[in-house]
């Protein structure tokens, strides 16, 4: 046990939007899988720039330019480090993991064609899946789906025969699912992969909080994710790749900042990452992502990621006394989000009435529409998502009010 | 003449980064074409947002979730408004311009090939550049350059050629150039290029804070700008597309929100502009935007855009009192910026002994190598470029230290 449940109210302080009423009771706020909430600090680094040093960066030759540049480029810096990156030249600011992931797959478009393949594990959220499978539309490339285990996890064996027995290109897997929450051995995944000459993306939205991602222990090819899954602002991601494999490829998005000659005729680019970062990024948001890593860092990331390890078990348990309630997959380790249906009750009116009484769940297809569908066979589940601002407490009225809403939809049909 | 001389110190007093002494002086903020400076009430309306209904867009059945998604829905209304979009489903945001032009230009890869041409005008901005000559040699197509007449406005007749004697399918000009500050006929552009079947893009990156962007008056089929450059955020952008338009083109990035039906076989996407808004967009970013349009409507949009022309052509006729300094171009309108050249004055030194006095001008290639290089023979220029928020005496003052600055140089020699 670690100290947050003492520092939980100087915590939750730094969280003015978690101090509201909604409905008449106060807010609990448990959809952290979609969207993290903002510490005051992380806001005011954001003002402070704005109020102090803000203009374009890489262009101004004056002395908020080279201020806004210093900042930027400091924030890359914190960056790298936090995910353990070898250089900072590998960390490329995006407008969120989506943002990144495509990116990525433009970019391979010449490395694909008829006879490779590109797998992508069942489990993905549409942001891992749709741009790989739509890549392979486009090139002729096969993609294929790596199944799971009946317990939640990927499927190993079936992805050692898919390896040996195809020619691919790229695997693309998330860290932790959005939806059961499982924990993907991604180290175990690149080694097999890269066995076979095979690189490896994964997709680290829903565990760059939780986990401790280090890019170069799990020696993947690319990882990316997003700000506002981690303290920060939306429209600001991350995509890192390896040095030599950044540099080996061309850039998708043209514009000022990523060129070096221009003419009418012909382009020359910019080294990484500049290359990938075409016209004035998001540096703002980048600053307040660094201003994020620091509130992380200084709460304690492997505190964060075993109080909510334990937040979300604590769920699970109690989400256990109510009749008819199956939470989807029961993988070897989960973090940070379970989501569950509920016999004879449908998802979108458990969290509608749960809202009326202050609770915010995310009910729907979660992304993750392949998954639920052909694996689960659910349309739609409702999926609960701890955050280190929230208590044992609000899991257990959480988990009451779910009781007796459960029970009310079912005497009302 | 307008009232903005009487209400300059209350304007100034919004914009606390105005505040401040850069080399014991006070700071004359003078790079506005690269970024413009956010108002506090900017800044508040964002910073309410996280403090009180942050939360994913589009996905949650909770309060905040509804907050979020109608504030942001709002958003794309009041920028709806601001350019007279026929239909909030007009306007996709994206990243910034260069963001909304690389997505144009992706998109519009399923409508050229060899035998097709893609026309840009010769002071073009890298952004409304690269990404159509990039577009050509993928495609085959042709990439055409309109010429500038002498004075630097853009040569109708050679267009008209152009369009005339080729299958044009495109044509990407600037509304108002970044370097020169030529005020571009879109309209007559638009009007052109329709009666072959042409299609027009308007770069209104530095237009849209000066001249009353309206997207039914120019007609033109897709527009862009950028939050930043209009008292705005940084990493959000728009890119406005007609509505038959939008609806005809393939989406290019996919992930969340932006699909209907997803299967591990195949996916179908949503309607414009969610097709074109892959995983969570900066709703944030949207959102800020929105308060910046509120703040330059309040203070009159069309105030805003004389006195910048105003200050303008007095900081180009005070220019003129310096031996040897030529300002680029002599366009029939000149809107919010001007770049000049200094005999025997590198531009990296001037910028930098400026900044040293206080002043923030834009020194390099304005990322415009072929307008700079194959036009006018230059490698880099000065630029000059007010916003509202700047006085007559700052120009002065600027003007003064500019004529200094260059006998010092020149003594120097």
């Amino acid at each position: 046990m670690n100290d947050f449940a003492d520092r939980i109210d100087a915590i939750r302080g730094d969280f003015p939007i978690l101090e509201q009423r909604i409905g008449g009771r106060p807010l609990i706020y448990l959809d952290n899988g979609a969207t993290t909430q903002m510490p005051d600090a992380v806001l005011d680094a954001l003002a402070a720039h704005y109020r102090t040093d803000n203009a374009n960066v890489h262009r101004g030759i004056h002395t908020l330019s080279e201020r806004s540049t210093a900042a930027f480029e400091r924030a890359r810096r914190t960056v790298q480090r936090f995910v353990n990156a070898a250089e900072s030249d590998e960390i490329v600011f995006t407008g969120g993991t989506t943002d990144a992931i495509n990116m990525a797959a433009r970019a391979w478009e010449e490395r694909v064609g008829p006879g490779s393949t590109i797998a992508v594990t069942a489990l993905e959220h549409h942001a891992n899946l749709v741009p790989w499978q739509q890549l392979c539309k486009r090139t002729g490339a096969r993609f294929e789906v790596i199944p799971l285990t009946p317990q939640g996890d990927i499927d190993l064996e079936a992805l050692e025969t898919v390896l040996r027995s195809q020619k691919v290109s790229l695997v693309a897997v998330a860290h932790v699912s959005n939806v059961l929450g499982s924990v993907n051995p991604v180290r175990e995944i690149a080694a097999m992969a890269h066995e076979r000459g095979t690189c490896v993306l994964v997709d680290a939205a829903q565990s760059v909080r939780h986990e401790i991602v280090n890019v170069q222990d799990a020696d993947c090819d690319f990882l990316c994710f997003s700000g506002h899954k981690m303290l920060g602002p939306a429209g600001i991601g991350v995509l890192y790749g390896k040095r030599e494999l950044l540099a080996e490829l061309s850039p998708v998005r043209f514009g000022g900042e990523m060129v070096d000659k221009v003419s009418f005729a012909e382009t020359t680019f910019e080294k990484p990452p500049l290359r990938f970062e075409a016209g004035t990024p998001n540096y703002p948001g980048a600053i307040a992502l660094a201003a994020a890593i620091g509130y992380i860092e200084s709460a304690g990331r492997d505190k964060i990621a075993s109080y909510e390890h334990e937040l979300t078990a604590y769920a699970e348990r109690a989400l256990g006394s109510i009749d008819g309630l199956h939470v989807l997959g029961d993988p070897a380790r989960r973090a940070g989000c379970l989501s569950f249906t509920v016999d004879d009750v449908h998802p979108f009116d458990l969290a509608t009435f749960m809202d009326k009484q202050g609770v915010a769940l995310r009910s729907g297809n979660q992304c993750a529409q392949p998954l639920l569908h052909e694996v689960y066979g659910v349309q739609n589940v409702t999926r609960l998502s701890p955050a280190f601002y929230n208590t044992h407490v609000e899991i257990d009225s959480c988990v009451e009010l779910l009781g007796r809403t459960v029970a009310l939809l079912r005497a009302a049909r």
